[in-house]
């Protein structure tokens, strides 16, 4: 983007003030999927939220260029789009080449990577993930042309067959690592790394690499196919303080974007759960 | 127990003579969770099944001696008694002592211990798993008395809050490594272990700590609970083979348990679902 703005173009909006205690707070608009858009945008600059993280989908039924004029207009930094990825599948890298140019429209600098699983009927888990790092290598130079960082998130291993083979932060790590840290680098999400007892090495090792941090807590039972039974801080039995302090002290001063997929979060109003997850992230994180 | 039986006792059975292709072969009794021990027993003689995996709370509704000598009088190895262990929960170190005294009457060496999870309201992971290794540091020296090794098993990381803190390989190894290894060894079981991107080289480490190699397959989607959805050999996306050729390639030479807990499959008659565990284990396992 050009210092100037070009004619026509409207001045740059003010930034929302953060409301206290939410200068680091992102709200992922997967936490209300039933939300549109609009009102999630119109909610956060009421509630004084400084960053949203956005979904592939949303934005391509609003409209990739209007939801960005409405993001930048309203003074909200896109923390990250979620997600590329999905590489085990045909037509990932058209895919993936567009989710790049839509995180640069967008104006986030971190495009989420979900690895995906293994392809149907496939047992080759080793192959999968080699075809892992090997898009990535293919993807990595467009996403530095556009300034957008390749954000690699490990799944946790419940995930590994049907969504992610990526499964450990240090994996993840191990494919990152071949790259620069602007370029690629890896997603901290506290529901799917808590498990490890190896996390806070790799939270440490990864350093300058951790392009996001992400917060849902653990809570059982998990309900059929494993996908929406995540809990809000505080709801589960994640140390969610103790590893922000971990990426804090690996470095890291980005957001800190809560991302909760939870059926029964879902069925409330939309200003209902982001009140709700305001109030259990400055409870439970800083 | 002494090389010349007590006057009165019974002569030691002739032991069951496999079927083909079943020298290794062990029916972990879970796999027909509703099938009477006896029938068990019956059925596998007539299979020409060698050896069974028991579990405490069967054998104690058929009575521990009882249970003992008819096994033994049928001429079945007991390969593994489940479980000791969760010892985050009251009680268990004279839940342990005691499964410690059945597993040596059962006249087996291997006593598989599911660590268990967080204790109630706990978010403390570090302080459960530093509870983990000191109760197995506490019951090691009467196992090694008994003859009876504590066989940790990790459990997959989907079951780390609710049933089992040790959630790898490499961190079962980690405690088991301070002890001799006939005394405290690990299971390898495919179920929980081969998302893994390092269980190769855990496997390869573990070497003469293999205490139990049991089978399940991975099949999504998951169950609610999460607990009833493995599958038969060949129904999921494990590599069961390679997984068998790497603890025999470590040097385990010990059975193979095929252990799958299944909702489907708990609903078919006992020599059906024995059945059916042959047959799939001869095509997917040797």
């Amino acid at each position: 983007m050009s210092a100037v703005p070009p004619a026509g173009a409207a001045a740059p909006a003010a930034r929302v003030a953060p409301a206290a205690g939410l200068a680091r707070f992102s709200f992922n608009q997967a936490t209300a999927k039933h939300w549109p858009l609009a009102e999630v945008v119109a909610g956060c600059v009421a509630a004084g939220v400084p960053g949203v993280g956005l979904w592939r989908e949303p934005v391509a039924e609003y409209g990739l260029d209007r939801a960005a004029r409405l993001v930048r207009d309203a003074g909200l930094t896109v923390t990250s789009l979620c997600r590329g990825g999905f590489f085990t599948t045909p037509g990932w890298r058209d895919e993936n080449r567009r989710a790049i140019e839509e995180a640069a429209t967008l104006g986030t600098t971190e495009l989420v990577l979900v690895s995906g699983g293994l392809p149907p009927g496939s047992r080759d888990v080793d192959g999968a993930r080699r075809a892992v790092a090997d898009a990535i290598a293919e993807l990595a130079p467009q996403a530095a042309a556009a300034g957008v960082r390749l954000a690699i998130e490990p799944l946790h291993p419940m995930f590994c067959a049907d969504r992610c083979v990526v499964a450990t932060l240090g994996q993840a790590l191990d494919i990152a690592e071949r790259f620069a840290p602007e370029v690629v680098g890896v997603v901290v999400d506290t529901y799917h790394v808590w498990w490890d007892d190896t996390v806070y090495d790799q939270i440490a090792r990864a350093g300058a690499r951790i392009a996001a941090f992400q917060v849902a807590d653990w809570v059982t039972p998990l309900p059929e196919g494993v996908l929406l039974g995540r809990g809000l801080p505080g709801q589960g039995t994640v140390e969610l303080r103790r590893l922000r302090e971990a990426v804090d002290a690996a470095g890291y001063t980005g957001p800190v974007e809560v991302e909760v997929f939870q059926a029964d979060l879902w069925s409330r109003p939309g200003p209902d759960i982001l009140a709700a997850t305001i109030d259990t992230y400055l409870t439970h994180i800083p």
